[in-house]
């Protein structure tokens, strides 16, 4: 059962309202430098003076929007080693192998679909078997949790479809259980799974990469992995400790390993409509929207697409959370109360990663919940 | 072989010249609002009049760093749902437990001492015994990163000794190691050590601090798990998760468990002087320096002392390092260059925490190195 089969598309226009389509809108138009750029020189073919106030304020905010970008994009050139004379060479997709650990469920699910269709060879290493009839997908049976595991596989990997060129670390679990609810096999298995597991294919086609002195390696965190919440103390830990191994990674590669070109790239989602966290209730969908897969493979092939390093922050508010470790404590009892964040996965069902011990899921209609969620709030 | 016995004490007074001492005196001068009101109030009993420029603008200064400072202090009563008009109910050390894992050497061993030595009941967790004569310490044999091992001895501590009333998580494993020349098994150890522990001794000695809603849990973090650097991938990551860990677990004392009386003090230190990092090499001592094992244990014992959950960020710069996550590449850039962090380990041994399967250190002159660091630079 993957998470396109329970999707439903919210029709009405206001059930897919929400703070992120207002920022887009806006960044095309009242923080694009090229639109804002258009209102003093309209003022101008208008027949104002240059001296005039209208044309002199729009002149300045232009200057500083225009700043705030140039900025941005300078500083993304400086991290990418990038000139601004000559753009990157566009990626030949074509040339690619990209391993996509977890990608029989989820976003690993529809980026492997997704890059498949654009003929790209796909290496999907899961537990289960992805549903996929595309060719291009060649699937391995893998706990990537286990490095013996990892370790057989990359082998036959590398010996059966090539180097990997590009490697997303997706693959993930949540417990959804309270500290001392959770049982040790649920804390191994949270950290094999989303910290561990990262380290082991590292080890396993990093060094494939440092020799070509090119690839692309996708860290799947999560905004949690930023600022943890209850209920999530392991899932939080454990994707905290994802940012920083993208940031110490990054300088190895840099400053270790001399491999500059070798790209990372750090994904921080907020709540995505997967399986993962189906029972999850966000209770705020204006200003804490839920994602859909497709979101977050948009932005994943597009940073693969430009070969530079970047952190993807998903949806707009998730671009904040950074700055509440720095703010006193009732900012982030704020947001938590804002976004109800504490008491989000109160329902929690663990549906996807569950081992063999825990049985099969039990019984949630996560389509009806789903429906609803998409027509209350 | 422990941390007190290595340390050559800098007799010199440009040996501990460092950023930390100008900071400290300017805290109490500069910065100080009970000095700085002194300011006006001397031009006023001088003769000057309210409306004199120097009498105005050092008010105006006083409201500032006053302001400052009650921020700063209102913020940490409003997480310690403090009062302004009572202080806490001073801590009654004398009906303390205090459990220190990783008790046998560097910053643990001397928090045991010390705490011994005020009549505190302490339990040392380690893999190895503590050299102390002292009769208030009680040492177990316990290999922290497994959980079988931390629930028997748990049951005997609570036993023999009785509850625990405060945690200090503070066992740590370093490997030093570039992320591919580390090995599967000492990945295991770091994460094990660093991370899991705190788990395992939650899941042990919390629900008794929860039936009683009182306690205090003490997280030794580090700066690194703020902003990972080369060669440390594996022990940036494990220490992030503990610093994400931390907040979710107060979200659950708070929110879930209702509990926040039970404190939780995160320690983010940057080099210490202990055996875990005898062989790290900082460059830049006067804004980057080690901290002596006392450092840090005086402001653990005085956070326990305060009854009051906070964050210590030691020595100073490490109070700017959440800032660099939020700056452009290039200041971390800049950061990691003045104080060479990504070059710090280049030279790592092992000397702490070593496995059977490791044998025994090589042969490392640390003392004379230590000498060394202090004498020179």
């Amino acid at each position: 059962m993957s998470e396109q089969e329970e999707y439903i598309d919210p029709s009405p226009v206001w059930d897919s309202l929400d703070v992120d389509l207002f920022v887009k809108v806006l960044k095309h138009t009242a923080f694009s430098p090229f639109f804002v750029m258009l209102i003093p020189t309209f003022y101008i073919f208008q027949g104002a003076k240059l001296t005039d106030s209208i044309v002199l304020g729009s002149a300045a905010y232009y200057v500083l929007v225009a700043s705030f970008w140039a900025i941005r994009w300078i500083s993304r050139l400086y991290s990418n080693q990038g000139s601004l004379m000559y753009a990157p060479r566009p990626l030949d997709w074509s040339d690619q192998i990209v391993v996509i650990t977890g990608g029989s469920s989820g976003v690993g699910e529809l980026l492997a679909n997704t890059l498949a269709v654009k003929s790209v060879s796909v290496v999907v290493l899961d537990v289960k078997p992805i549903q996929a009839q595309n060719y291009n997908i060649t699937y391995y049976k893998c706990d990537v949790s286990k490095w013996e595991e990892v370790e057989a596989v990359s082998k036959k990997v590398i010996e059966e479809i090539g180097q990997p060129t590009i490697l997303v670390n997706n693959a993930g679990v949540a417990q959804g259980k309270l500290i001392l609810d959770l049982s040790p096999e649920d804390i191994q298995q949270t950290f094999g799974v989303n910290t561990l597991a990262h380290f082991w294919t590292l080890k396993a086609f990093l060094p494939g990469m440092i020799e070509k002195k090119k690839g692309h390696i996708v860290t799947m965190a999560s905004n949690l992995g930023i600022h943890g919440v209850a209920q999530m103390t392991d899932y939080s830990a454990s994707k905290a400790a994802l940012i920083n191994l993208n940031r110490s990674l990054r300088s190895e590669l840099d400053k270790r390993y001399k491999c500059p070109s070798i790209r990372t790239t750090l994904v921080c989602p907020g709540h995505i409509h997967t399986s993962l966290f189906a029972t999850a209730k966000p209770s705020q969908r204006f200003f804490f929207p839920t994602l859909h897969p497709i979101d977050v493979v948009k932005r994943i092939i597009q940073a693969v697409d430009d070969t530079h390093s970047q952190i993807i922050y998903l949806p707009f508010y998730t671009e904040f959370m950074p700055y509440l470790q720095l703010l006193p404590d009732w900012f982030a009892d704020l947001a938590s109360w804002l976004s109800n964040a504490d008491f989000a996965v109160v329902d929690f069902v663990k549906l996807s990663g569950r081992r063999p011990e825990e049985g099969p899921a039990p019984a949630v209609n996560t389509e009806q919940e789903m429906g609803d969620k998409f027509k209350s709030s």
